[in-house]
């Protein structure tokens, strides 16, 4: 086993399988062919050819769009056609930054295949005989990845809230983090991969922060989504990751990441270059 | 002026202006048209077709590749085909970490638009006001980027030296740093671009370090490459990268990949996602 096997765990996908979801000529997702079929029941809404899934032109605002996505979302979840419905918006849009085009409620995201935010927290002890990581044991009752090893504090980014806004809700929820431990997170960058998953095609955008925890803190989940925390040496995280996937497939990957920035992997590994290019997509994987 | 603009610099090419260079039916590089046509004078070494040039199949091995390569890359410096001979071997190779497939006069890499490794040298000082990164004012003498700023240590990687060896040695030769000082660098990543540049195509992977430097250390340049160094304040240097391309090229975004790294720039920035993105090559771009 290696940790290029984790990184190939976040790249699998079929484009054959899908059909661009198409907003103003912008491709900001992807619809596999029975949703596809199925969004021909709503003709009003969605403009289904053979080349693509669009929205059609006449749905030109936020709202208009926001609002019409919704009631066609609202009718198959009724239907029992989206699972884990999460009532949280997730906001649709080409680039970070950029205005939302429409928000889509987050369980629907990977049936139409389009990029979700999130953050995700390294958070990091270090002592004489160098940097422990804090691992969370995710609820066996969780939705997806029940059981599965997780970062302190993670999760994904809703519509409306500022990412270190949402990092510090998360630390709170998650690991009973007073918000000014929270707020020293440092943000390090980004991890992003696309890959078929059970529920989607994950188009992912992580943001990364790693926060040097003090000694003396204990985290405590608040909201039931965490069995257990540890505090790993980070050989005995990395060697995991290596062997396994005893940790969820993105968590892995946001650690491979703070093992290379903290010099933890070097270039005088020989899978160093693929492991480094393999932990973002390329700028404009559209 | 923006970042972005710096990372733009760092990725125009025109791939209809290349053919693959191939060796074992692996492409290993982009050849422009005129030395395409110019290789159809050495038909033992190089089998040049419509598609791609290739090395002739009978060249099997590494001895033979380098040393049948060699001898048409002194018959073109001779003829004042390639100007900055620097008489350094660089490997060729499709991932680092392979064994070579040859060795290539370094002012021949971009001619055959070959894949080149370096090291940078991010050597910064912590202050009460925040971070200060030395920078180099390079010789108004050197063949490439004369007067540009740079690192304080940066250089190209020769076949034949580890990594971290190499490092070392050019912390020595352009900062007058002492090994012990310059071991205790930390590899912190990867930054890479392919772009056209007057030298030829540059197919880069830069091994980025930051190194913590002491107060008291002073850079002092022994092999005539440096005009002079100044510590200077991250802001500074930052404004300096965004407003203009005072920076090497390549520096600036190594710069910039610090610059995510240290949380000095953030997902709050709405240009944060590109910049990431922009700091290297996707996996598989060959």
């Amino acid at each position: 086993m290696s940790f290029l096997d984790r990184i190939a765990e976040c790249r699998g996908w079929e484009p054959d399988d899908y059909r661009p979801f198409v907003i103003d000529d912008m491709v900001l997702g992807r619809v596999p062919h029975d949703l596809t079929r199925r969004l021909t029941d709503f003709p009003k809404v969605f403009d289904v050819s053979g080349r693509a899934v669009s929205l059609v032109p006449e749905l030109s605002g936020f709202a208009e769009r926001t609002n019409a996505v919704a009631e066609v979302l609202h009718r198959l979840r009724d239907a029992g056609e989206i699972p884990r419905w999460r009532d949280e918006d997730y906001p649709v849009l080409r680039h970070w930054g950029d205005a939302p085009l429409l928000t889509i409620e987050r369980a629907a995201a990977p049936l139409f295949g389009v990029r979700a935010y999130g953050v995700h927290l390294n958070g990091f002890v270090r002592g004489p005989e160098g940097l422990s990581l804090w691992v969370a044991r995710r609820a066996q009752n969780k939705a997806t990845a029940p059981g599965k090893l997780d970062h302190l504090a993670a999760g994904g980014q809703p519509h409306g809230l500022g990412v270190k806004q949402n990092l510090i809700k998360e630390c709170a929820e998650e690991a009973g983090m007073a918000p000014d431990l929270a707020a020293r997170a440092v943000p390090v960058g980004i991890v992003s991969y696309r890959c078929a998953r059970a529920e989607g095609l994950r188009d992912d955008v992580l943001f990364c922060f790693d926060l040097d925890v003090p000694a003396e803190f204990v985290p405590k989940n608040t909201d039931g989504e965490v069995e257990s925390f540890a505090l790993w040496p980070l050989p005995r995280v990395l060697e995991t990751i290596r062997d396994g996937t005893e940790f969820k497939f993105n968590v892995s990957l946001v650690i491979l990441d703070f093992a290379v920035r903290h010099g933890i992997l070097g270039p005088d590994d020989p899978d160093y270059e693929e492991i480094v290019a393999g932990l973002r997509l390329a700028p404009d994987a559209a």
